[in-house]
């Protein structure tokens, strides 16, 4: 069975950094979350993988990041998404981020099948997602 | 003399929308000026033209777009930005973005260069980043 | 028939601000946005607004920004929203931020009432909304 | 010795959420980073407490998040950031965030003092900011 993984490659531009002249944090994590979803678009995106699973979305539990090296205006981050661990409700993904090779910046997401029930959410069981992602599992670049 | 024009493709993600599912309208803004930021690129990126021109940036004076037809996770928004108008202390923008030849978004920026002077910003002259600019004039995809 | 106006208060934060030191402009456009979304919660929020007027979402058609002085990390913005003009499809709202009574952002947004119908997007009319709006017609600040 | 502590309410909006109709994650921590930065507002703001230490920021080394139950628009989110580990060169500040007394979201930074020599990045010893913090330490709410 092939691992499962996606990159993307982000301009890093001005408006992405803070007064010091580097990222601004929360932007890795929008880049993470946009690199998953380049992985799902290879399954026909998000809204249309949480309705074939009956649920409101494949969303967060708990996510970390560690800071290598600072990024700035017109680097070229390259980012790679890794489905590394797969439990009975939770998937675990591993990233990292690389300019020209160098480490930048690594992480995780621990995410869930969100479903609305009575107006609560709670967290479905994820062989269903994981059944539909090994089935055309790959590699891809975006 | 040709005209300076830059093109940048942006994978519209699921955190770029909102609850109604389609884009959260301040990113337009923020690809707007990412794709004006990577025209800079073409001449060392914003903080080596701002360094040259001895301003602390090449900052917005107005702005303005119309949103013409939805954008959803997973499109694909391919946006043009023309510097259609030199004043003495302005350079306007014109933006255009398609989805499959489809226009989405139009809109405008009016930039100024800014220099601080005694605490205060102030507008300089545009004339020589218009030389800079045009020195190196031509199109350029990202 | 009393004007319709919701005021906001922003905390600027170094993260809004970009490496020049000064408000990253989306930004201003997504507390425009939040201002706007302030006032619908005296009438219980987009969702339920949308839902009693079938709609999608009250969305933006045109956007327009102009920026007086620059804003920067700990200032207080006070933004006022005021509703200015309806037309049998679009509501026009005015924009104006204050930083220790000096102006330093005005804007408008044209917004229609969205409404989905076989896939496409299409404007709905804006007198059930104007109606809402109206009948408890008043001042707030937040 | 008394704590050090700073609580923010974010009203949670329309745009802050995704097309599932909750928190986009990176949006908790633009929060918290907010959060410390109102902290730092009492020292008078990051820039200031920035120069009298001679570094470039206080930088994210690490940081993680938990999120517990989902925020919406129209939610008062309560955060409040701890600071609860000084080390030589970092420092470790753990986030809370409550609506109606609910725990939605739980998590840390760990920040380190950024000084610039010779174009790279380098981590500086914690000691003067903890003296600038202590002495001035308490609680605040904004």
């Amino acid at each position: 069975m092939s691992e499962i993984l996606q990159t993307c490659t982000i301009k890093v531009s001005f408006g992405d950094c803070d007064p010091a002249g580097i990222v601004y944090y929360p932007n890795h994590f929008r880049w993470f979350d946009a690199t998953f979803h380049a992985l799902l678009q290879r399954f026909g995106g998000h809204a249309a993988v949480s309705r074939k699973l009956g649920s409101i979305g494949i969303g967060l539990i708990e996510v970390g990041g560690a800071f290598r090296a600072p990024a700035e205006d017109g680097d070229a981050l390259v980012l790679t998404a890794r489905l590394v661990e797969w439990r009975e409700k939770t998937l675990r993904i591993a990233y990292e981020g690389r300019i020209d090779d160098r480490l930048t910046v690594e992480g995780f997401e621990v995410r869930g099948l969100f479903i609305r029930e009575d107006g609560q959410l709670r967290a479905g069981r994820m062989a269903p997602l994981r059944e539909m992602l090994e089935a055309g599992a790959g590699t891809a670049d975006a």
